[in-house]
Order: C-alpha cells, then sequence, then structure tokens
C-alpha cells in the first residue's frame, strides 16, 4: 500500500489503483521531475518565439506515459465512460503525485484547463462536438483554453459578464474580451470555450442570459491581445491570455447544450476541477517539504555549530507542514469521495472547504520551504518561489476564497432557526428538570 | 446515516455503531445538556462541602444511560473484549457528541480519565488487580485517578519523576508528591493509579526505572493537600488534586505488570484517549458554532440595522469555524482508523497530529463563539468559557504541543537521508537529459 | 532614564514624570506584587462573606501609596486641575507598571472603573456633584460604577439602550436592569453613574435620547441581583453585577449636564480610559514574559538534556514578546500623545487602534506565558490564567473589537474618491510620459 | 505638518524636514509614480539587451529631483557630513514616501545598495578611496555593489564565507564566487565591495580573519555569471548577480581599514541600511493600501448587488492594514531616534525588531491588497505582486528573519537571573506579609 495514503481510505483504493499510484509516482520522481528543468531550458528566451513552439521533451514525455496507460487518469469512472477507470478519489491521490512536477500532468493527458474541458464535452458535447474537440483532446493532439474571466467585471459573480453574442441567420457573432484565458497562448490551442451573453436576452430570468459557445482558436477576429503574467513568470509557451473578439462568427452549433444554458454548464465545470487543483497543490506542499527538509540537512550548512535541522523552530515548521499537508489530504479526498457518491452538487461543501483550506495551506508550507532556502528559494535555482506563485492564484481563481468563504458561511447559517428552537427544547427541559431536582432557576437565552 | 459522518468514512460505520450515535445524540441533547446545569446546580457553593458529595443527577442519569446500552462505548472491540463492541472509529463519532455536554461522558460511563484508567487495568491488569478495581470501574461504582505529573519536575520529560518507590519485604513504600490529579478529589474516587521510580534502581536503563502501582485512596499517608484551579473553575467535585505520600505503604501485589515497567504502560495507555480528548473537543466546537449561529441570529440583537449574522466577519467566521471543525473530525477519525488497524504505537504519527491540530483549533473556535457572545461569552450564563478552559488545558496535557511538535519534526526529518539521495539522483538524471537534449546544463543542489 | 520609555518619548517624559516612574516601578515590585497574594488570601471562601468586606491589605497599600505621592496620577494636567500634575503620555508610562500588579491601581487610586468616573465627574458634573461624589473619589474613600451594558440589547450600538428614566415632578424614576456594571459589588461602591433612555423623548433625535444620571448605592429599588463570572473568576469583592432597577427615585439634579447629554458624556468617557486599560496591559504582558523567561531558565526543569531556554521555539516566542509589547506600547504612547495635544475626540483613530491592537497580542503573550509553564500556567500558582482572562475581556469591554475595526474600517475607506482621483492623475501624468518617451502605452485603471 | 507624520514625533521632526517632506511626497507623486511605468517599458525585452543599457526615464528624473536640492537625503546629519543634513529619523519619513514608487530612491540617489555603500565609505574609506568612488557615487555618476552572501555558505552566520583573499606583493589575489550581488549587473556598476576571508588568517579570532576589499567592475578576472531571478523577476538592469572572482588582483591599497577589519566594517553597514529598507516598505505598504481602497470602491465592481467596499470582511481588512502599518511606522521610527541618539550599535534590539516585524506585516498587507484584485493583482498591471516579491525577500536578505529571532530572544533572555532573583525577593516579601497579617502561607516557586 503506497505509503501516502490514509488509514481511513485505504479501502477505497482498488488493487489497480494501487498499482497505478506506484507507476505514477516512480514515474513522475524518476521521469517528469527531471525534465522539469528540460522543459524550462527548452523554451526560448527570446520575447516572441517563446510562444511560438513548445518544448520538445513534453512529447517525449507524452509518449512514454501513454505506453504504460498513464492517460486520461481524470475522467471519474462513475460519471464518464472516457477515462481510464478510477474514482475521483483514486484520482486524487493520482493528482497528488502529478502536482510534484511541473510536467507531469501534461505528460499524462492530466493537465488543466485540458480536463476541465474534457468534462465540459464528455458531458454536455453533442456527438459532433465529441467527435470535433473531445476526441482530438482526449488523444492529446490538441490543447483548449476556457473563456470565462474579463478585466472589467467583478467576475466572482457571473451575471457581470460583458462578452456580448448575437445571432445572424445560422450563425453567432461574439464580441468583447477575455483575460486570463490560461493555455490560449500555447501554439497547441485549437478551441476556445467561451462563456458569453445574448444580446437579446430571451429570457428575462438573469440565469438563463449566459451561452457557451466553442470557438476555434483560429477564427478571424480572435485576437490574442497580451499575456498576463503570475508574479514575474509568463507561463510561456501556455501563458495566460487577453484575448480579443471582433465580430467573430461561428455557426449556432457550436453552442454546448443550447443557447441560456451557460451557468448550468460551469456549475458542471467546476466541482471535479477544484478538486484537482487542490490535490495537485498538496503534491506540491510534499515537494516544498522534501526541499525544505534536504536543505536544513546539508551538511555544508551549519549555522553557529549545528545543522538547521536541529534548530527548534526549524523542527516545529517541518512538523506543522506535515500536519497541514496531512490534513489537507483527507480534506480534498472527502471531497472526492463525496462526488463519487452523488455528484458535485452534492458535494458542494466539501468542495468549497477544499477550495479555501488548501491553497492558504499549501502556500503556507512554500513560504516556509522558501525561507529555509534563503535567498536561492525565491529565484530560479529551486521549485519553490514558481510553486508558491502558482497555488498563490488559487486563491483567487474559480472566484476568491472571501466569496466562497460568504457563500459557505451562508449555508451554515441556514441552520439558525433550526438551532434556535433546539435550544429553546433544551431551556424547557431544563426548567424541568430543576422544578424536579427543586433547584431556583434562572432562564437566560 | 447521521449527517455529521463524513462521506469518507460511512462504510466504515457499522448500522449498530448508526443506531447507537443516534441513541447517543438523542440522549445527550435531550437529557444530558439540559442536565449540565443542574449538575452545576446541585454542586454546593461552600468551599468544603462542594468536595464532600456529588450531584444526585449524574446517577440518574446513568441509570437512564445503562437502561439503553449506552455504556463503557469506549473499550475498542479490536483490542477489548470487556466493551461495547466498537471500533475506535465509531467510539470517535460517538465521543463527539458526548463531547457536546458536561455530563455526557460520566452518564455512559466513558469519561476521563476512568476510560483510560480501564484500559490500563485492562490491557496490564493481573486477574485480582481486575476483579478488584476493573470491575467496579466498569461497573460504574467507583472512579479513579492517574497521579503521574509533578510539580517540581519538567514532567514532559517523564524520567524526571520524583516520587519515590522502595521495597519493605513484601510491601512497597511510597513518599513523593503529585499534582493535576483529576478526579482525585472526588469522594468516589476508590483508587489511585500512580507513576513512581525505584529509590534502588535494579535497572541502569533510564526508561526502566519507572513503576505503576495501585494504591487505594484512603491508605494512610495519603493526603489530598488541595485543589488547583482551571482559569478560576475548580471543577469540583472532580477537582484537580494535588497528592502527597508520606510512607504510603501497599503490599507489591498491587504493582501493574512488575517493577520497572511503568514506560511500557504509560504509552500503552495514551494512545486512544488522546483520540478521546480530540474527538470530545470537536462535539465541543460544534456546541460552540451552534450558539455562536444561535446568538448572531438573535432578533433582539441587531447592530446598526441588521441582524449580526449578516456581517461578513461573522459569516467568515462561520465558515472558517465550520472548515476547522470538518477537518480536526477528519484528522481524528484517521488516527482512530489507524489504531484499529494495528494499535496505538503503529498511529503515533497520526495521534501526535490530532493532539497537536485538534485543541488548537477548537480553542479558536470557542473564542470566536465568545467574541459574538460579548461580555456573556466569559461568564456562567453560557457554557463556552468553561469549554473553552478545559480545552485550552489538552494543549498541555499529557506533554505540552512543543514536545510533540519537536518529536514529530524530529521523526519527519530522519527521511533527510533518503531525500537527499532521491534529489540527487533527479540532478543526475536531468544532466543526463541536458545531455540528450544537448542543453548546456547547470548543476545546483 | 528608566529602561521602559522608548527612545521616540525620551524627550516627553519630564524629570518629575521620570522619578515618579522609579519611585511606582519600586513601590510596585516590592509592596504591591507581593501584596497581590496577601489581597487573594484575604477575601473570605465563603460564597457570601466574600463579597460583604475587602482585604485590609488594600488600606495600608493605599496610605504607603499616598504618603509618596503616589495617587491620582491618571488625570491629565493638559485636561484636569484635581490631578498629580501628568500628561497622558507620562501617565501611560505609570500606568504600564500598575498593570503588573492586582493591586497597585487601586493602591495608588488609579483603578477603573472610578478612574472614568472621575473624569466624568470633574469634566461633566455640577459643583454640588463633584462636592458629593468626586471628592470622596478623588480622597479613595468610596467607590463608584458605570452601569451602561445591558444582558438583552446589543449594547455595542448605544441606542439599544433598555433603562428607562422618567419624570416625576422634580424627581426621575428610573427602571432596567444593567449587567457587568464593573465594582458594583464592592461595599465600597456608593454612587452608579447610570446610562437611560427617557421614557418621553424630548428629541426625535437617536442621540439625544439618553442621559445620565447619578444614583447612590443605597437607593431603595436598586437590588444587586447577582455576580458574573470571567472565565471562573468573580473578582470578588468588586465583582461584576447584574442590578436591578425598579423604580428608582432620584432628584433631577442628579442628573449630569441635562436630559439628552448621554452620549456626548459618553463619548468623552471613553478616550483615555480605553488607553489606561491598553497601558496596563502592556503591563501585565511585560509580567507575563519575566515569568516566561524565569521559568524557562529554572535549572530544575531541564528536559532532554536542556534547559528550556535553550530550545528554538522559545527562543522565538521571547523574541516576537518582545516585539509585540514594544510596539504596542508604542501605539498606547502615540495614541497618548495625540490627547495630550488635543482631545479623545482628535486622537480617535489612534485609539482605536490601541483597543484593537494591545489586547489581543497580550492576550497572545500570557497564553506562550501559560504555555511554558505546563500545568501551572493554568491554574492558581501563577497570575498567568487570571490575567489573561481580564485581558481577554478587553476585546468585548467598550464595544468589541469587530465593531471598532468596521468604524476604522469605514473611516479609512473614506479615502477613496480622494484615492481614485489622485490614481486617475497619476494614470494620466503617465500617459502623457508615454507621449513624451514615444512609448506605445496603455491604460489599465 | 504633513499628515503621516504621528503625533508622537511632532515635535522631532524640524520645519525644514517637513518642508522636504511635501516636496519629495509631491514629486514622489507626480513625477515619480507615474515614470515608474516608462522605467519598465524603456527595458529591452531582449534577453541580452536588458542588461546593456537603462532606462533613459531615470536620468530626466535625477535632474530633476537634485534640481529641488532632493539629493543624497540618507546620510544622516547625525553621523556624516556629506549629505542633505536629516537626522535617521526625519529621513525614514521620507525614506516612506519613496518606498511608494520603484524610481523615486534612485531619482534622489537614495537607493541601496549604494546608500549602505557609501556610508561605509564615508565612515570607513580613505581619502583616496573617498575621492575614487565616494565622490562620484553621492553625484549619482556611478553605481556601486556589495558581495557578501555566497551560494554554497550559510552565509548568515558570516565566518563561513568562503572568497579567499591572498597578498601577492602589494597586491591582493581574490578568488571566490558570490552570489545575491544586487545592482552588479548595471552597466554603470562601477565598484564592488568585496567581502573576503584571508588564506593565512594572521588572526586566529575567528572574527578578525575577514577583510573588505574593493574591486572596480571592470577588473580582470571578474565575471558576471548569470542574474538571479526573484520570484521571475531579474529587475534588469539593476539585477542580483553571480559574480566569480578568478585570481582577481588589485592593489592594497584598496582594503577598507585594514585587513582583518570586515566584521566591523559589515556592522557598522547594517544598521541604518535595515532602517532604510524597513521605511520603504511602510511605504509599499502604503501604496498597497491605496490601490486595494480604489478598488474595492471602482463602482463598476460591484458583487452581489454592493460595493465590495461595503463587505464586512473588506472592511475589517483595511482597518487592519491601518494598525498594521502604522504600528510598523512607529517601530521604525523608534530605531531611527535611537540610531540618533547613538549610534547602530546601541540600537541593535531597536533595528532588530523592525527588521523582523516590518516585512512580515508588508506582505501581509500586500497579500491583501492582491487578493482584492483578484486576477489583476499578481500580473503586470499593477505593482502588487512585484512589490510583494521585492519585501519578501527583506524576510531573508541581511540574515533571515530567524537568526534575528533567535539572538533577539537570547538578548531578552540574559535577563533571566535577574528575573529569578527578583522574583524570589517579591516571594520573601510576600512571606513577610503572610506573617505580619497572619495568613497561612505557601511557597510555590
Amino acid at each position: 500500500m503506497p505509503s501516502q495514503i490514509p488509514a481511513i481510505v485505504q479501502d477505497r483504493v482498488s488493487p489497480r489503483a494501487q498499482e497505478y499510484l506506484k507507476k505514477i509516482e516512480h514515474f513522475v520522481e524518476t521521469e517528469c521531475i527531471p525534465a522539469d528543468e528540460v522543459f524550462e531550458a527548452q523554451i526560448s528566451k527570446d520575447p516572441v518565439l517563446r510562444w511560438k513552439s513548445y518544448p520538445p521533451v513534453i512529447d517525449d514525455l507524452k509518449k512514454k506515459a501513454r505506453s504504460q496507460g498513464l492517460w486520461n487518469l481524470f475522467l471519474s469512472k462513475t460519471h464518464y465512460s472516457e477515462g481510464a477507470g478510477f474514482t475521483n478519489l483514486e484520482y486524487g491521490l493520482m493528482a497528488e503525485i502529478l502536482g510534484r512536477s511541473q510536467t507531469a500532468s501534461e505528460a499524462m493527458n492530466c493537465s488543466a484547463p485540458d480536463t476541465g474541458n474534457m468534462e465540459v464535452l464528455a458531458k454536455y458535447g453533442n456527438a459532433a462536438q465529441k467527435k470535433q474537440w473531445l476526441e482530438p483532446l482526449l488523444d492529446g493532439k490538441i490543447r483548449s483554453a476556457f473563456l470565462m474571466t474579463e478585466r472589467f467585471a467583478a467576475s466572482s459573480d457571473a451575471k457581470n459578464i460583458n462578452m456580448r453574442m448575437r445571432e445572424d441567420g445560422s450563425d453567432l457573432i461574439l464580441n468583447g474580451t477575455k483575460w486570463w484565458s490560461s493555455g490560449a497562448c500555447d501554439p497547441r490551442c485549437a478551441v476556445y470555450i467561451v462563456m458569453c451573453k445574448s444580446e437579446n436576452n430571451k429570457s428575462t430570468e438573469e440565469f438563463k442570459q449566459q451561452s457557451v459557445v466553442l470557438v476555434p482558436a483560429n477564427t478571424p477576429g480572435v485576437t490574442v491581445v497580451r499575456a498576463l503574467s503570475v508574479f514575474g513568470y509568463d507561463d510561456a509557451p501556455h501563458g495566460h491570455a487577453e484575448v480579443r473578439f471582433e465580430n467573430v462568427r461561428v455557426p449556432k452549433s457550436n453552442l454546448v447544450l443550447g443557447e441560456g444554458r451557460g451557468f448550468e454548464i460551469i456549475q458542471g465545470r467546476l466541482g471535479p476541477g477544484r478538486i484537482h487543483h487542490c490535490m495537485r497543490s498538496i503534491g506540491a506542499a510534499e515537494r516544498g517539504l522534501e526541499y525544505l527538509i534536504a536543505r536544513v540537512n546539508d551538511p555544508a550548512r551549519k549555522t553557529f555549530g549545528k545543522s538547521i535541522s536541529e534548530h527548534g523552530t526549524i523542527r516545529t515548521w517541518i512538523a506543522e507542514s506535515r500536519i497541514a499537508i496531512d490534513s489537507c489530504r483527507l480534506v480534498v479526498l472527502n471531497a472526492a469521495d463525496k462526488i463519487d457518491r452523488g455528484d458535485a452538487k452534492s458535494a458542494l461543501k466539501e468542495i468549497a472547504m477544499a477550495k479555501i483550506m488548501v491553497p492558504r495551506t499549501v502556500c503556507d508550507v512554500l513560504d516556509k520551504a522558501i525561507q529555509a532556502h534563503g535567498a536561492g528559494g525565491v529565484c530560479q535555482d529551486f521549485p519553490l518561489a514558481r510553486l508558491y506563485t502558482g497555488i498563490r492564484t488559487l486563491r483567487i481563481a474559480d472566484g476568491p476564497d472571501e466569496v466562497h468563504l460568504a457563500q459557505m458561511g451562508r449555508n451554515e447559517n441556514s441552520r439558525a432557526g433550526q438551532l434556535i428552537s433546539k435550544l429553546k427544547q433544551q431551556e424547557a427541559r431544563r426548567e424541568e428538570l430543576f422544578r424536579v431536582y427543586k433547584i431556583e432557576g434562572r432562564s437566560h437565552l
């Protein structure tokens, strides 16, 4: 039984999943992590060229991974027939291992945003859409982007979206600008899944004015304006794009599910994807902790006569990081399991908990790892600073923590009526007991 | 399926345990919680009398609980034959419910320190010792205390114990003083389980000089000197005693396991007991959150025109408390499950994690609940301040957090050699890949 | 120059104040702190008698203090003629020393709530009121209470007050209940300063319906119903009372300032008093840190072969506590100085900052001190647990932290318009520079 | 009186300094901040060219600043004759304003590491060294670097330095590698101040084996190997260099102070420089808070029907940021004042406090500002992410927080003997009082 599987889920991981976990770990540790810097080195330093190709090492890794069956692990057997046949809980443990490496997720065709996009197409796409886009995505031939966020809207409230869609005969015409379209800079990105708002709403219901449209990347009128950076990283060649749509024309058949079904689709999309991010984050934290431990035990780095690992503060960091990581893992696996037992909707609370708790906790672990490395920790010699910034964005992506906290607080608060009533009943029973035992009572609620 | 059972353990809770959980919850919510203030009211305010008797309500609760089979739930079926037949994991869920009430644990004969003491006697006692002490304890006829901590020793390092034991023919003679002997003030406390150190050590090994001796409470030479308070609460009639031993004579047959086996016994004792404390703490946190929610929705307490529950800060408190509680529960259940699958020793890491994480997290939840109640929160009108102080002591009891963190950090740090070696192999593989791909390399570890 | 005076205020402390600081420190360290446990020991353990008298040691301390001129130090020379002639800043440094001891403030006639009440009387009382109440208070002959908080109202919003006042000829009749009336249990408490609301409001303005009335403690109809506890401490004989008013009749001449002036008075009252609490808290933190350092260097308490003080975690606690304390001191002294330069109203922001920052920080220092003492830390053998609970209530008293944070946030947020306008000007200037330097620009605000 | 001057220091800021503060603020807000993006835009995107020149706008700013007398403000009048005639306290307030902008410090010839280097030369340089290097530095003609940190040494303990220096006739020969040599990439950088260790130590004292040598940047054998990045930013053209020394030959007259005086020099160097960093950080935090407030009041960004600024969580962030910033300012100004009253050595504690407290607090403020901006916060459209990473490095630069905490803890802990003795005296006095008052005593320390 792989050591990172918590006792509490050991019966939930099939022998086949256990075998895969070992294979994945071996592949990630011996192939992907060593390839991470090759990947970096193969990206051109030239400001234009770095977006024109992608590192050759990635195709070699994909070939190796696929030959071992390490492919499309993310599509849960409970909900999809196209995947590798694992539960979300099992994939949770796998995704954690992928998260240790920059290249592993793509090597096994499990990288965002393609994973979420494939889920959308598998779940909501019609046969033609699946044929055209899902198949090459499952095959790792193309990549995709999800265009939701907008620069001048408070997009954590999706009703605020400004990208306009209007009908023109059998076509749709799109106008507007999206940003933080991750992956849209990649030369292999072939399709954009675009959230837009009908110019002439057929529905008066606020939640039925949004639609999801498939837009081929080379459609006239589409321009990748610029790449956004994450702290100082541009994440080339993947990138986070600002994309302008000027009278972009696509056939109506490119609508997913139909006009006005946009909300339904994004709500279906977000569930497992958030778990994927969270689980990968845990792998990032484990890697950070490994670096931390290796560093503080480096015999060349004694200070004031003793190994840094002997300092009590560092010991405490290590222990607290272990607690942080292990508790996050349980929270994520519990959410995954809840999805497996029903669907993402029934697991809203558990998913939100993971979404809020994991990134802030992992950022903290990585920050300690950085600190333990001194100046080395913030620079390119270690993966720590980059991992930190990647995880930091998860506190913002798919809605900032604060929106989720507010929502979760509101849901939890809805128990108020029932609780107040229970407290009153307990109060009444207490008064009764006071009479029985002849105690001079008091009431205080 | 009771709602507080996390998805991830639903298959691990037997139908019988589920049924018991419902019965326990009903009994605690409708009988024990209303009785908590009766219990308080039945304790005399007189500084002497308050230690001479115990509240009558407790016997009535015990009768009711036992008649429903709610008795001795804590002795896990995996390790003991004397209990109610549940796993530690199942009991973990039960103990949480007990932790909501001040009287529930004792009502079901599941209260500390008797639980740990019964475990010691069941595991290490001989037939005569079981007959004399375990049976009446299991029967709820007597109570017991565990005398370990000493005032002038750093007792988190058990080698420092000063209570002396010497042989005198077939007897043992004990001299010294213990404190924080919880329950030793209770008029029903009939036996002390005492950790002492041989005056003439037969062993030169530091860990074989301690012994555990059973001392009847009424043995001449034993004096309860005074009761210690916990943030102003004396916890009468249970109490936390300072106990003096002056030439206290007991037969050698009162030794548990034999001379020099003290370390073995306390190590066996601490495991599940820590889980019990932690799980009860989670119940305390749930109760705190219930009070918080009820309070902030009190229609009489609007400030600045809106219900306190509508303030964003409060919403965030509620959500963060929910996350805190649910993640703690998973950590504790995972530790319980690990014990079930092996023993407490194999679950050292998981137990330590729970021991460190849960009390600090629960203190934080309760502190927020206090704050939400304003001045009411710190006084006797709500159970919050008292719950807080009880949980606060758990960060000290059975070794302070810092000792556990240091130990956990040291254990985790022992991976250093293996990690450094792995990183070197990854480095070597990377250099190889750099050559394959003709990249000008660099080495940087 | 006494060592605890920060560099930055050294020029602001007069030679006379410096001399007093030395005398006060000597008196507190050699007389008051040793007397603290005498004070405790002289309080009867009997639940009724403990409220009927006060510890004799306090009168002896008062005599000694007054004979050295250590008396009424708190009334700032800037605003009152009745005091000892120091600025609020100078008194801030003095109050800190008083805060180290339980008895010191009262010994020097500087204890709450009398200090705030004397300020009210000095500032707003008429000649007769001063004669009757201020003089004996300044003389230390009587004590007083301020009755503001109510049990069933969200009293952080003072408009919610329920205590009713109606006119009856030349008299006023009061009905209602107050709680958390600190000091009202003391047998020497002779006068209550009561906030009430006119039954028939003469004013339609919400802030002109409250009045402050002086009620002699022995007025018929006044009943001290019970004492509230702070965690488990009842703070006898001072106490925190619930006080019931049933048709309590006083002459109209007992109104302070006049009907409807209540808001004005409490706003004037709260300023320096909050500074007093904060400064005393800093003294409490210093004392906690002293105990912490003494404990971890106790040669009898080595663990795992070394002094506890050598553990890195403890070293960090000590350093972080020093930083916490010193930064709080600066914040409080800055607020005091702002009051000295104008009045409490002009220092609202600075006072609020101190009120929010100091108690939470000091609680944290004391919590660490408790933890370093193990079980000893929570019990009566050290002043730590009690100090903690006292400071903890300051996060609630005079309005909970959250109300002050919300108010401060709103005030700070009122800069928004000006800031947005400044950013726009900077944007415009940047566009201009882009043109000058022939850079292809972009606009992004 | 400029509004950001705390009450407590208002008497310490001369009218001339006040006038300068206004001029500086105006210059920074209207010239430097708008120029910050011009500066960025003028840096070539080409990976080689970006290090070959520096943005022209900087020379224009320097001219403007100097013409207004805003030049060399940092050299305190207390300790240097070469500066603009302000105290460290006054400069502290100025440096804060400089910290709001990326270009302001250099524009006024107050940027690190030149400031610290000028202090070294002014304090320890001989006439020839001053002539050759200090004059052009004061004149803003050249720039400089300080080469201390090494990649493979735990350089927080300076005894570990590996850069070797040996004598060869009247020359010195240097061999080794430094990294994090900030500014060494700048094409204007003309001189390196290098810390090295004598190959044949003349002294057996560990602290007398280090020397400081001036090395012209173009000396044969010196190679800038590469630039380190800070969370993805390369900080071109300034940069953080790895610099290799291979048989680098300079005359012995390039030694500062003389062989073996290295420790003395760095200790003198670090004091005010740390204050400069801290104060600039406070300006960065103020700017972050300005952006935060502007953002949450953006009328285009309402969520769920209300302005983001109306959410309680955001209000709390704003208030807590204000408290954080204002308390940091007081701590830094107090340290500056302590230096003014003596020297950096006498202010070690105060400097360390600022060094530890300020960066972590400012990181927290900036992190909140980032979060409030959503995805915008982490990218190039706002200065926030970059400011964050710059401040984050301060927790590492000049020794990591943990080293300072450990040192501060040790110093504070040195009071232990005196405290234990005081507590014993208080204990003795208490026992005496117990006898006087006829109380049955107890002793408990």
